[in-house]
């Protein structure tokens, strides 16, 4: 860059609209969204952000996750006047962040692009470790003693594919105005892990979810494989609209937010 | 059970010789044997037998990890008296160890077994996280920003494959005879690991290891994906045994002990 072309974009900085993909280990925080209770994932980016270029701009994200709760390709958007190039953005962001957050890339949007309005759907993960003792490189998992009967959960998971209201699957501190969604897809996978024990992940596909919807989702599939409910019953719950029926909110550790689809 | 084979077996009660499976997250740990600088592996385990048993057996391990190495699969044996049936052996022990170590399962083997000397081979895999990025859910991978060349990285694999001196490949603190290794496999396993990057495990499999022998030589095959040596190059290192000639030591939070093999 010549310095003519410097001074010029200094004059004219504009605001740019970024589109920032994160990955974070959830364990140590309370969540994505500011709490006054300890330190979220967001206070960490702003803080960077501020180190970077002065600024604390409005962040939007694509799944504000709970306390403890993981992602791998989470997305967030903001504007901001910087003239730090986009691809050494990232570079310059982790520099400044602790290592259980990072930043994988930043990429230049139109101005159009919202990480949350525009998002068409999240695929979520939750992982389930069975064994007969808990394993201690699986701290991001559900630790279950005793094995789940994976055929019947398969069958209750594809009785909620679909557009439904959700009612039976979110907390009662939900904020939406109504829990109708479309779930995409349900798939799960049952794999060895080695010496002992074995994996099962759920994916959830929705085009977006309520509060603690997987959580809810993967209590209630839990209940269908330890052989407590039956994949009508979970039909039934679905009908009921009403979170009593649902089973148990599955502990935030086991959930990973995979993907947001655009 | 009755009372009466409860209590002849209170009168009776021998040494017995345990196996255990063990795995553990080494991050927080100064290694597998006692250090006066940090916590080891072995110090919380005896401190989790003797609150069982009130006993402090000698441990015999069969891989003594660094500092910072992880193992799903390691093996101890010990001898000990003590009346807890081997099924409840596990759980017993992991309810006074940290979420960090645990205890897969216990099993009462014949006097002869010993956990380091009835060892035939031991697997160790090393795993390299590639991306533009670090990636804050792969702490246990060496980071590496570039990309490597896999293909040459195997040639110089299979030129190791079977019994050398390994003397270039063990740190000059090691406290072994000598390095004559019988390798009998080394593979490697790239995959992507969305949402960007991707992982190489480097998998060795060898009847024992000298000092750091898995981490230098993950050094010098790295140096071999990056460009800086040749796989003759790699036979020439193994030749010349000679340290300064092999790559540097990688990093011991890649490092996990996969397996034992008896």
């Amino acid at each position: 860059m010549s310095d003519g072309t410097r001074a010029a974009m200094s004059e004219t900085a504009a605001e740019r609209n970024l589109r920032l993909l994160v990955e974070y280990d959830g364990t140590a925080y309370c969540g994505w969204q500011f709490q006054e209770n300890g330190p979220s994932i967001q206070a960490e980016l702003l803080r960077a952000l501020e180190g970077l270029t002065g600024q604390r701009p409005v962040i939007s994200v694509a799944g504000r996750t709970d306390a403890g709760v993981h992602a791998v390709g989470q997305v967030a958007s903001l504007r901001i006047v910087s003239r730090v190039p986009t691809r050494r953005f990232a570079s310059a962001l982790n520099s400044q962040l602790p290592n259980d957050i990072s930043v994988h890339r930043v990429d230049e949007m139109p101005s159009s692009f919202d990480a949350r309005h525009s998002a068409h759907s999240k695929r979520y993960r939750y992982r389930i470790y069975q064994g007969s003792e808990p394993a201690a490189l699986e701290p991001r998992a559900w630790y279950r003693r005793r094995p789940l009967a994976v055929a019947p959960m398969r069958e209750a998971a594809a009785l909620l594919i679909g557009e439904h209201d959700f009612e039976s699957f979110r907390s009662v501190h939900c904020d939406a105005p109504h829990a109708r969604r479309r779930m995409l897809d349900i798939t799960l996978d049952e794999q060895e892990r080695p010496p002992v024990g074995r994996t099962l992940d759920i994916v959830f596909h929705a085009n977006a979810y309520c509060r603690h919807m997987c959580r809810i989702l993967t209590g209630t599939l839990v209940d269908v494989g330890r052989g407590r409910k039956t994949p009508s019953d979970v039909a039934r719950v679905l009908e009921a609209r009403d979170r009593t029926l649902a089973g148990l909110t599955a502990p935030p550790r086991g959930l990973t937010l995979l993907e947001v689809l655009y």
